[in-house]
């Protein structure tokens, strides 16, 4: 069970068809084999050996999907950094998994700049722009043309193959270590759960460095599909992309998928070619869904729950679920059923299952639990407790094992004594008419311990107030459940690198110098 | 990873919704789970520890099923035996395998008193069938109401879950032992290659005991599928199953579907619930794969290949090549592409992949390779080299990775220095219209070192010579390819547990006493 055996697969069966397109660019799987096998031999020319970790900072191409399996045919660990960090913060990514060389894109030659003497382990830069190598970095394409094709290293199993790290959300980074065999696992979950077909037209329109995509680079091979790459999100480049290429399939965050449906030109674009679309990352509002569906009728739609730990599915809500009428209706709001091979329950805080409708932490057991935290076996024990991990999300499940997700168990605010779970004060505000996106935190408060606080951000034109907002939410969910408070934003809220908000930073204001645990 | 997850997981999503019929019993899949878990807790009552072997001789029914999982969540090691053996080949299997505690039913307790003073471990033997329980046999209802219900040993990935013997066609038999690992990389190709999914309603018809249908008990709990059913194969039997019960999936092997679509009575049942079927365990002549899809327009085929040692899947044709017409019309031939996550390749004696197109040996790597023959290290290792599993199989791969099986290694034909596949030969026959069954082998000749000779047996009623069959083969196949002799049987041809048809008994007669390799 090893990554690059699917990609051999590819190869034997669909060899002189499309592989990858990207700025015009195509190769066949064939042609790609062969650019993968030379990138290992390139690196392992660099001095890299088995287990050295190879990072990458870049906008979404095929390149970094050579990377992402030159680095395992290498023997080697990829380490892929999110985009949207500060330059201290990639200087951490780097350091603590000691990465030894980095692959770097035009895009990031400004913040290598301002990496400079804060790196201690990164030996060799290789610049994989379209441009001019810029002086002191290596050439992705001569290290290519120069390199001899590598054997195959043949990890597998229980070895690891990645470290993603996790962070935006819940401070300080953590390495999530993930062997071949959590991966493998995981794309053997794509075709059954997720829609997947052999051929299939695959749009990296959300960001590669994050295990959502990352898991569509190695399910897309799996089934021998074409990759069309995008550098990044917008609505408008990947709606041309969906026309231009006929895509039939992708993912999408749900603040993507709000942005793509929403977008005033939608109906400019043919998006007929659509076949499925997996969402997931965060809880998808309401109101999101319902307009995704009318905006694409044809176009499947499964919900995906998981997190970096579990390389990353847990469960999943098929189109069949994705339903506005009859028994099933509204049954997409459910994170789904555990996907095959995975076991998840819902316990109290001593690790005993609840029962069916009661609220807990979700648990997660199968192959596809992380090897651990990089360099933190007490992270790692805390997480993983007797192979179960610990997701940290709060949840119930119903009679037919549908998982609800109410929130991060860190986002639920206690106020008076009662549970709070923002995301479903966030649903309920997200159901104005006026509402482009809304955050819902608590606040400390001297009475209450903790009060409801609401920040939105209006569409475009639109109008409300806090009273509007709040007296909205009062004909929708219970009277202790509604914001005390609204603030009002003029720019989007700030995202993470897997588009979730960053309530982190919207706490910080109300907690500084208090008690309450923010990361 | 481990056989049982997928029995939890129909609990959790589907536990009262029907998991077994079997004789007019139902049972939802919670009441299945619990009297797995307290066949377990009577196994462990019985002395069974981890790792002990019981095994099983018994037609198809739900105790059947029970079996399969109440063996490895008491932590022991299923040993189903062939329902087709003489007692001496009972007592090997039971003796070689150290089984401790022998299930057997009503068609058994002749067998049972045969072996009397032969039987070296078994210490319990339990009735499992309907009737009156003879004296000195445990009562299987009365065990497990008695017993308490046992938590799940929950082994799991490289553990030993069940020793299936090989054996029939290929001499002594050899004990395979799978572990909870190859099963389950099996059950993640179910749905991807084999066309099942949730809520699927299958027919054991096949017999349980193989690994073919074995491999389906596993497979249809992981999709939380109805398990039907019938204690063995017999036309009528089967096809007023699938009518009465409305059946959409089911395996045969190719002597099986082949009476089955020629049943004179076959238009008098309702067959269009049928959706998939999955043949194989051996090749399926052309006319038979034809009349199948012509009496069955709307199922769809796959025809699977592998062997007991691949646990047992390593690749398949599925429906999109089951066509009369265009560019791929004849695929079906081909036993397929490798199945996700499994590596095959075609080599010459040394081990070195040969080009597309030419002869060699089917060799195949992945989690699905047995762990070993038991108690037999010599045979594994000749048998499993580098990971890669030496099929015995000769074939040859397109340049899309379709594999086309030519023949067992051991039934090719070496006449006057020129390599004759049985399996070619017998596929003219088959298209002769007189003809049921045919089996080629090679006869020993002084001139020519063997020469083809055919055993048929013809359809009721029909007529055709000697003459007749090779002129016919002449039309359609090289001259040196064709029989020089054909015998004609009354009876049906000698077939194996798993329906392939003895050549090695066919060729006995002729090669006594003479150097041939015959098993």
């Amino acid at each position: 069970m090893y990554l690059t055996q699917a990609l051999k697969r590819a190869v034997q069966q669909r060899g002189n068809e499309l592989a990858t397109w990207c700025a015009g660019r195509e190769r066949t799987w064939i042609e790609c084999h062969e650019r993968i096998t030379r990138l290992a031999g390139a690196l392992q020319g660099l001095g890299v050996k088995a287990g050295d970790r190879v990072a990458i900072l870049a906008m979404n191409s095929d390149r970094y999907l050579e990377y992402f399996y030159g680095v395992p045919w290498a023997g080697a660990v990829f380490v892929p950094i999110n985009t949207r960090l500060a330059p201290a913060e990639i200087a951490f990514w780097l350091n603590d998994s000691g990465s030894e060389v980095l692959l770097i894109d035009d895009r990031f030659i400004e913040v290598l700049a301002a990496l400079d003497g804060q790196l201690e382990s990164v030996r060799e830069v290789v610049y994989i722009g379209d441009g001019e190598t810029p002086d002191g970095l290596l050439d992705y394409e001569r290290l290519l043309a120069e390199a001899s094709p590598a054997d195959d290293a043949e990890r597998g199993y229980n070895d690891i193959a990645g470290i993603f790290y996790t962070g935006g959300t819940t401070g300080r980074s953590k390495g999530v270590m993930l062997s071949h065999q959590n991966m493998t696992c995981n794309n053997f979950n794509v075709i059954p759960s997720l829609g997947f077909k052999t051929g299939m037209r695959w749009l990296h329109a959300a960001p590669m460095f994050h295990i959502a995509d990352g898991l569509a680079v190695f399910g897309v091979t799996m089934c021998a599909g074409v990759h069309f790459f995008i550098p990044g999100f917008t609505p408008a480049a990947t709606l041309q992309a969906i026309a231009d290429h006929r895509i039939t399939n992708g993912l999408l965050v749900p603040t993507m998928l709000n942005m793509l449906v929403n977008d005033p030109n939608v109906g400019d674009y043919d998006l007929s070619s659509l076949e499925a679309i997996v969402y997931g990352a965060s809880p998808m509002p309401e109101a999101v869904v319902q307009r995704a569906m009318e905006v694409l009728p044809e176009c499947k739609f499964t919900h995906a729950y998981g997190q970096t730990e579990l390389a990353p599915l847990a469960t999943c809500t098929g189109p069949e679920y994705h339903v506005l009428d009859g028994p099933d209706a509204g049954m997409y709001k459910s994170a789904g059923q555990a996907v095959l091979g995975v076991e998840v329950k819902i316990c109290d805080e001593n690790g005993v299952e609840v029962d069916r409708g009661t609220v807990g932490e979700i648990r997660v057991r199968g192959p596809n639990v992380m090897l651990g935290y990089w360099n933190r076996p007490d992270l790692t024990e805390q997480a993983v407790r007797d192979g179960w991990m610990c997701t940290g999300d709060g949840g119930r499940m119903d009679e037919r094992g549908f998982v609800f997700v109410v929130d991060r168990m860190k986002d639920m605010i206690i106020s008076g004594g009662e549970n709070v779970y923002s995301a479903e004060v966030e649903n309920a505000i997200h159901q104005h008419p006026a509402v482009a996106e809304a955050a819902v935190i608590g606040i400390p408060d001297d009475k209450w311990g903790e009060t409801v606080h609401a920040i939105v951000h209006l569409k475009d034109g639109a109008q409300a107030d806090a009273d509007a907002i709040i007296g909205h939410c009062h004909n929708l969910i219970a009277g202790f459940k509604c914001p005390r408070s609204v603030d009002f934003r003029d720019q989007p809220l700030p995202l993470s690198g897997a588009g979730k908000i960053l309530k982190t930073e919207l706490r910080k204001p109300f907690w500084e110098g208090r008690d309450k645990q923010v990361s």
